[in-house]
């Protein structure tokens, strides 16, 4: 099943163009060579970087960007234009090519940038990173997850346009673009995505794919020889085969064959050379990621007839790419269109405004107060179940929410009455996401960088593994996805220990910029999900129970104080001792305080649904729910590591070092040690 | 694209044959609906499980496990039979169908042990569990990673035929199946090990796909409309598509083919009713993961005819699995084989009864000894140099040690001189995986399941992400694997924060029974290999510098001292407080205490190479490490959190809660603080 490998030559069909134009005659060729010497040339000035896949997909660049005869509608004196065409390079080592693109298209982006590539708070990073860099859709590297986000990306469009766009006023309507290797192909999270987008029928993503026939390891046939059109085809999508992804006029034919196919994603497999122009090394994997050397680098000067200095490109080449007219002509006849759909339909206008805008519905602070309250008194219940009632009070209301699950909706209770499926028609809003735990994530970040959308994600807390990377790099990328992830602990029961979390809440803690509640009760549960749909540059998670929780009554000041991520829930006259818990544990605090209450022992009870954010307190506030000097005792159904940095050296923490085990939930909150007595035996200990 | 969904029906096709033999003619029609009962009987008795899939797939057990004209070879009476056939039970919540197999096939778990599903330390836990259940391959649950395992028990049957052997003597010689379900086909993991297998030509690797169009969010076709069999052909296998799966002769017809094929994997595509047998919940969503409920099992005992009580099976039934007689007959006949190997080649028989046992070579101690020494006069190299080192004196006489990379062998060093790759040929010992850490992971894991092998895997540490479920999965199932993970923090450098580790050092940390390492130079280096390798009852994982480290030197105490995980490096008399440090930290630790040396201030330095090991020693050995009383700075270019259980409340650590940058890594090192001046002014604040 190998396909045909396309042997390593010297550059060939490519048009050696050395004149100088004065009269700024755009030529294509000079454009792909200059691609190639910039990459190269940034790379070897940095001693560090890939300019195999800049060089390789130098004409495939051309052919999608170049402004006449090209297909990216861009705008670049506004990277942030609601209805620009999206651009992924999903083989984000190939950062440099992106970076030439942009500068020679007119963003905000100087030749002295590019010479600063992969160096301190540079816009030029050595992978592509949103809001550094104008022009960069999203941060990609960590292969697989670029090509995931695009998928987010194009199912966002697709969305919106199905509840904004009216008829004579396509308002959204722009195509996903994106460039992917052999990387991004063998990553288990392409398989789950692009079988996703096919399922969809997402027409308007594209995918180029650079078949060199190199990864870092050599060539490929020994390790990667699947038919990839055929394994495409078998995803449905449109597959335009052996393409030479070399000869620009070709890659225009098979991008307009892409976008004439509406009911499909288009995957187009682009035959190319890594390193195509460097005399010596194109075609081998030396190319792939690290410099060329000076000496070849002056070698392929020569051969491409280059005698230009690093980072200066003619204007011949620069006026393939420059876009600075065609698209502000683009974008302005869009905002004439715009103006045009606002006068029609003042009200969808403006709410597409806001939702692109990420700001939440104006009476959103009174929806999430009669949110707070009905919690307030929903009773005993699991706080999955509590989830699943404040999603039903706001997500019919805040129609940027939008639900999905890894195939465990009926456990993570992720959906909403009357809520209709993206699987089952358009204007969906939840989606059904099949077993694909870290696609669904990728896809879902890729959403909040389109924008219009505040997804949440459902699957069980220790399948949070699966999903772990793409968790990070929402964080990361400062977005707004919130994880529903149900099943928090031991709790769970009797599926046994490879579905029960043992270490997950303490490692999502880890995750910078990563909000981590896990609630006590309903009205936790309900703060946590206003908290984490206020959080606008961040991801959150809610770790959420199976089983039932007792509610707990509050103060006014005490419901205020949730927020802040850890307060004194119930307190004792002179307590010597303060025992903090999270979740399902906060019950056990206070069954232990009771026990100890009947022999004179007093305790006061922190919860601390978010321990995180307690940290961050001022330390006034923090000493004024753990007054120093008083004994600490942590309770966490979860390893113990996060609450040392809390309890201290003196203090001890009830909690799990061994993984679980397959019984009843009663019978292993027993045989772990979570128990009042057992509690309240180890904060006896502390006050020896 | 969507396959034709088979409708549900009422069972069909189902030979209900209700007559009980007293002469025990085997009755296959009963030996599938004694699965299909004892699977619903225990899930309702437990109140908890998953009957859909037992019950779907009652008939490809019959066909795959009946002793008369199946297919499994395999002898109750020693489950450690090592050239049986493996099966995995890649859905692994189908788990009482295996367990119903193996007792009737009679293996030592018995009708109390089916009626203890589910329940605290018994035989049948809510997932298969290896090494708690007889006839257990693997511990399966989280999906996907059930048929990875498999890839790697091919793998290991292959290569060690391979190497053992030799004409007329295949002593190394069985297939191994797997039941897998739309779960395992739609996660990314998949298509990483099925890619892979179909690459490598795992021919003896069998696949049952439970195609029964039902997952747990409902009918797949809103979200897998995959042409399966077309993917699979993508990947190289042979696929024989549309088997009934209620059809035993069918079946068997396609297990028979894909017996004839040996140079492909093979998919068997198997239409199922999943929950078949019950009147009126089969091919309902309903019946995937919870109990029938007693009135629904009532009807189903008058549909099938089945008078008995719970787990009661007729003879007749019990007659078609039993392989005792059969499975005796089998092994016995290979001991003589093998009898007559031993005779023949001694010394390989002996040198395979070790490599199967786990056992190291005689000489190992000699072998890590003679590596110690070298080792630590081998200068100021990075760790991941001292690692490949490591491997090039130990692998070429260790001949059980096999590595791999995914896709990052030249970064991560896991390869030695001379080693053949498994992609290039027979009796390789080294995997170019290609860009699949999760799945490289999980057949290393199926390797070590397999036995025969050490393997070790490498990658970069922050895609450790990736593979992190499988590196739990180890854990949990107590296996020898060993992670290499490169790259260990911001000196990484240039590649930026998508590639900079923070929180993984820590979050691996987490995971119970995995050993993690990250040592500070050659010899510590050596140590953490060779404890890796002795490790035989859990993974280990390595996280080894890009950059260069210094060398130190230390005294044969020291020494020994590295195995405990912590030890002092450099004292001071009278020292007022103590710095600990780990990996390329300890340079700096070393720098800072040569600063404070000069303004009077005396530091002691601890090495803290295994920071869990340290933990884990006598506390006398921890105090006499870390004298009570003295202040404690710990210094590590990852998140601090791990540390403060070190130092306590009165303490401080040097480490991140930041992203990275992109950057020179001496630059980063600088921004983020890990200056020796930066290290001992909060040594000297500590000290205030």
């Amino acid at each position: 099943m190998t396909p045909p490998f396309f042997p390593p030559l010297l550059p060939r069909r490519f048009p050696l163009q050395g004149e100088e134009s004065m009269t700024v005659v755009p030529s294509v060729g000079q454009a792909a060579t200059a691609l190639r010497m910039v990459a190269a040339d940034a790379v070897q000035k940095a001693k560090s970087g890939h300019p195999g896949m800049p060089m390789g997909m130098a004409e495939i660049a051309v052919a999608l960007w170049r402004a006449d005869g090209g297909f990216v509608r861009h705008n670049p004196a506004n990277p942030a234009w609601a209805n620009r065409d999206r651009v992924v390079v999903s083989n984000g080592h190939g950062s440099m090519l992106l970076y030439a693109v942009l500068h020679l298209a007119g963003y905000d982006l100087s030749a002295e940038d590019l010479g600063q590539f992969r160096q301190l708070h540079s816009r030029t990073p050595g992978h592509p990173e949103v809001d550094v860099t104008p022009g960069v859709e999203t941060t990609t590297g960590p292969l697989g997850q670029g090509v995931a986000n695009a998928v987010g990306m194009a199912l966002a469009e697709r969305l919106l346009a199905e509840t904004f766009n009216r008829p004579g006023h396509a308002v959204i309507d722009h195509h996903t673009y994106v460039l992917l290797g052999d990387g991004c192909l063998m990553e288990g999270i392409s398989h789950e995505v692009c079988s996703l987008a096919g399922t969809l029928g997402l027409g308007k993503l594209i995918c180029l794919y650079d078949d060199n026939g190199i990864s870092i390891d050599g060539h490929v046939e020994g390790w990667f020889s699947d038919d990839t059109p055929g394994r495409f085809r078998a995803y449905g999508w449109q597959v335009i085969e052996a393409v030479d992804g070399h000869d620009v006029e070709a890659l225009g034919r098979a991008l307009a064959d892409a976008r004439a196919e509406t009911q499909r994603p288009t995957l187009i497999c682009c035959k190319t050379v890594i390193g195509q122009g460097s005399p010596n090394k194109a075609g081998t994997h030396d190319v792939h990621g690290a410099p060329l050397g000076d000496a070849e680098i002056a070698a392929m000067r020569v051969a491409l007839d280059w005698p230009h200095a690093p980072f200066s490109v003619p204007d011949a080449a620069r006026a393939v790419f420059d876009a600075r007219t065609s698209g502000a002509a683009a974008e302005s006849a869009w905002q004439e269109a715009f103006a045009a759909y606002r006068s029609a339909y003042p009200e969808l206008a403006a709410e597409l405004e806001r939702r692109l805008s990420g700001a939440l519905p104006a009476d959103f602070d009174a929806l999430a107060q009669a949110t707070l309250d009905a919690l307030d008194q929903a009773g005993d219940i699991a706080s999955r179940k509590a989830s699943q009632m404040v999603i039903g009070r706001l997500a019919p209301v805040v129609p940027e929410m939008l639900g999905g699950s890894a195939d465990l909706t009926g456990s993570n209770l992720t959906d909403w009455p009357q809520v209709a499926r993206i699987n089952d028609g358009p204007a969906g809003r939840y989606l059904s996401a099949g077993v694909r735990e870290f696609g669904l994530a990728a896809i879902f970040n890729g959403m909040t960088l389109h924008g219009g959308f505040i997804p949440f994600a459902g699957t069980f807390l220790v399948f949070s593994d699966y999903e772990r990377n793409a968790i990070r790099m929402a964080a990361l990328m400062k977005r707004r996805v919130i994880h529903v992830l149900t099943h928090d602990s031991i709790g769970l029961g009797e599926d046994g220990p490879t579905h029960q979390p043992v270490e997950h809440a303490a490692a999502l803690r880890l995750i910078p910029n990563l909000d981590v509640w896990r609630p006590c009760d309903g009205f936790e549960t309900a703060t946590a999900w206003i908290c984490a749909l206020k959080k606008a540059d961040g991801p959150s998670a809610l770790l959420l129970s199976r089983q039932n929780l007792p509610a707990q009554t509050r103060t006014p000041a005490q419901k205020a104080a949730v927020a802040r991520g850890g307060y004194v829930l119930t307190d004792r006259e002179g307590a010597q001792a303060v025992i903090l818990a999270s979740g399902s544990e906060v019950g056990l605090a206070l069954a232990a305080q009771a026990l100890l209450d009947a022999e004179g022992i007093k305790v006061r009870v922190v919860s601390v649904p978010n321990l995180g954010l307690f940290l961050a307190q001022p330390a006034a506030e923090r000493d004024a729910v753990l007054p120093r000097g008083l004994p600490r005792l942590a309770v966490e159904a979860g390893h113990t590591d996060p609450w040392w940095k809390v309890v201290g050296l003196e203090g001890d923490v009830v909690g799990m070092t061994t993984f679980g085990e397959s019984a009843p939930a009663p019978v292993l909150f027993k045989h772990f040690g979570f128990t009042a007595e057992a509690v309240a035996q180890r904060l006896r200990a502390l006050l020896v």
